[in-house]
């Protein structure tokens, strides 16, 4: 019964009901579409039944009901686990998997492989926004793969909300951003962890410390957007602010830190990847030079 | 010749003429103040005479010229090596001595006490942004030293734009929020130097990443007021979130990583931090518990 302003009632399986399967089924029903729903363990789906969700005992009777397929579970083990079944497979011939999954993009390349040998249309994306977020204009959707397929799924996706960016066709790129952006997120978020521990140890509560924090996030993006193009171009200015200088104050943290006991690790890492910028003789230049040393084998 | 809408003419002096010093300096002059100022080496002060500063051959003259001294040099080395001079500790006596220079709370307490010995009033302060920001309204200033030496001192400031935030009396607060904000900046920044490596091998351009990675830095802020909650409070809420789920995200950053040949110690670090969590017990709790390990000797 659709309530929606969808053309035409959609129909979609989703496999998987850990927080982010349910937020994505729940949009799915949310916008009028006939939603069958699948996962492991039984009884996660009573919520989305009550909300007109259809359930099957199998993953295969789950796939056969539509044309498109969305899997989400925990990592590529798991999506292989209920997609390399013999009957889900069989099943899935024809049809098309958008698998929203995170993991590397080694493993995308291996079910894109996987996929085009069974007859199986296949796309991967990655979800850059929490499981809330789903069905709103915050959400974040990256997808790859061939684009006439896209194309043919990207007004039921609609129904997720926010913004979806097909990033190309090679199946792996979906995966490479994910991680590239979940490697800046939880290592900055390392990096304020420790920075809250030391600000315990000087007698600065978190809650004090944290707007001067969120200011200090603030003037990343525009920082980020400027070193991507000294990055490009193999130009690292260090005019504003030489690698010297950012070698200096990490060492004033690293010394801080360990005079209170505090594990180092993380800044004696970063301030060794500047030292050797500048004992390649790089001294001059913006500390995003470490990007190249990195990428130098 | 003040010809700006200050009451009286300030005087202030400046010591160090680096980027930040002559920024302060310029500021200074720009809102009419009489300006005194001293570099170690001579000749940097040229653009400033030429807008009408006045120039010293020595530290103790720049000094003796104003109530109010701002020290800006590279750390508090070269901080002490100016002001501890005979010379100038004497002619300092009485006067106010603000010292914007980067370094170490236990640098700061050890001049404060210095200070006290030798009958100087003192102020410690830290910069938030950079060089171009002074005397505009983006320019961050924290200060910490006695309140009533900072509302005396607090109008010549003004001078200077941007925001003044007076943390508190113990003098060390100023450099103790300045490293722990260098630290959550500098991680980041090197986290992102990482995921451009990465991107860059998986043939995802630094252009094409920095978009998302913006967007990745711009829910940061929201994200550390929330978290500074949890950790004051001591409860890890990780029900959006457990660490788990992000230990799964770090190990394959780590593979993908370590696959192209990248070094991935920053990522092993922040995954270690996790998997010690989860190994005591707190695998349910969110990221953030790893405050809490760090600060538990
Ligand atoms: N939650 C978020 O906010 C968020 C945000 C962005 C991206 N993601 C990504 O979305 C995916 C799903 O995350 P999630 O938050 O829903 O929870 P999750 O804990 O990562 O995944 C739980 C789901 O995986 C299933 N699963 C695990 N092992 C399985 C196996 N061997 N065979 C079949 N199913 C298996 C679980 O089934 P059982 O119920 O049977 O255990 C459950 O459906 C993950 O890749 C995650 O990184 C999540
Ligand atoms: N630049 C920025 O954007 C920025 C932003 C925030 C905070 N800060 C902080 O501001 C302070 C100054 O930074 P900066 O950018 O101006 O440049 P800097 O390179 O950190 O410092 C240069 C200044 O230090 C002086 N100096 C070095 N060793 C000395 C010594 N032994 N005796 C006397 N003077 C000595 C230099 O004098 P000579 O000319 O004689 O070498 C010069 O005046 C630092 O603590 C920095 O962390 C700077």
């Amino acid at each position: 019964m659709p309530t929606t302003d969808h053309p035409t009632p959609s129909t979609v399986t989703v496999l998987g009901l850990g927080p982010m399967g349910r937020a994505l089924a729940g949009a799915f029903l949310e916008a009028g579409a006939s939603v069958t729903v699948w996962n492991r363990t039984p009884g996660r789906d009573a919520e989305l039944l009550a909300r007109g969700a259809r359930g099957t005992a199998t993953a295969a009777e789950a796939v056969s009901a539509s044309d498109l397929t969305v899997v989400c579970v925990v990592d590529y083990d798991a999506a292989d686990a209920v997609l390399r079944g013999e009957d889900v497979t069989a099943a899935l011939k024809g049809r098309t998997v958008l698998n929203l999954t995170a993991d590397t993009p080694a493993r995308a390349r291996d079910t894109g492989a996987w996929a085009a040998a069974h007859g199986i249309r296949y796309l991967d994306g990655a979800i850059m926004t929490p499981a809330p977020s789903i069905g709103t204009p915050d959400a974040v959707f990256l997808h790859s793969g061939p684009l006439d397929v896209y194309e043919e799924h990207r007004p039921v996706l609609a129904a997720l909300g926010g913004t979806h960016t097909h990033l190309g066709e090679e199946i792996g790129r979906a995966a490479a951003h994910d991680l590239a952006l979940l490697d800046v997120f939880w290592t900055a978020m390392a990096g304020y962890a420790h920075a809250l521990a030391m600000a315990r140890a000087e007698g600065v509560t978190a809650r004090e410390l944290a707007p001067f924090a969120a200011g200090i996030a603030a003037i990343l993006p525009p920082l980020f957007e400027e070193f991507a193009g000294d990055v490009d171009a193999g130009t690292y200015s260090g005019a504003i602010n030489p690698i010297t200088s950012a070698a200096a104050s990490m060492s004033h943290i690293v010394a801080a830190s360990e005079s209170h006991g505090i594990d180092a690790t993380l800044m004696r890492t970063v301030e060794g990847q500047a030292r050797r910028v500048i004992a390649r003789g790089h001294g001059k230049d913006g500390f995003i030079r470490v990007t190249e040393l990195l990428s130098s084998r």
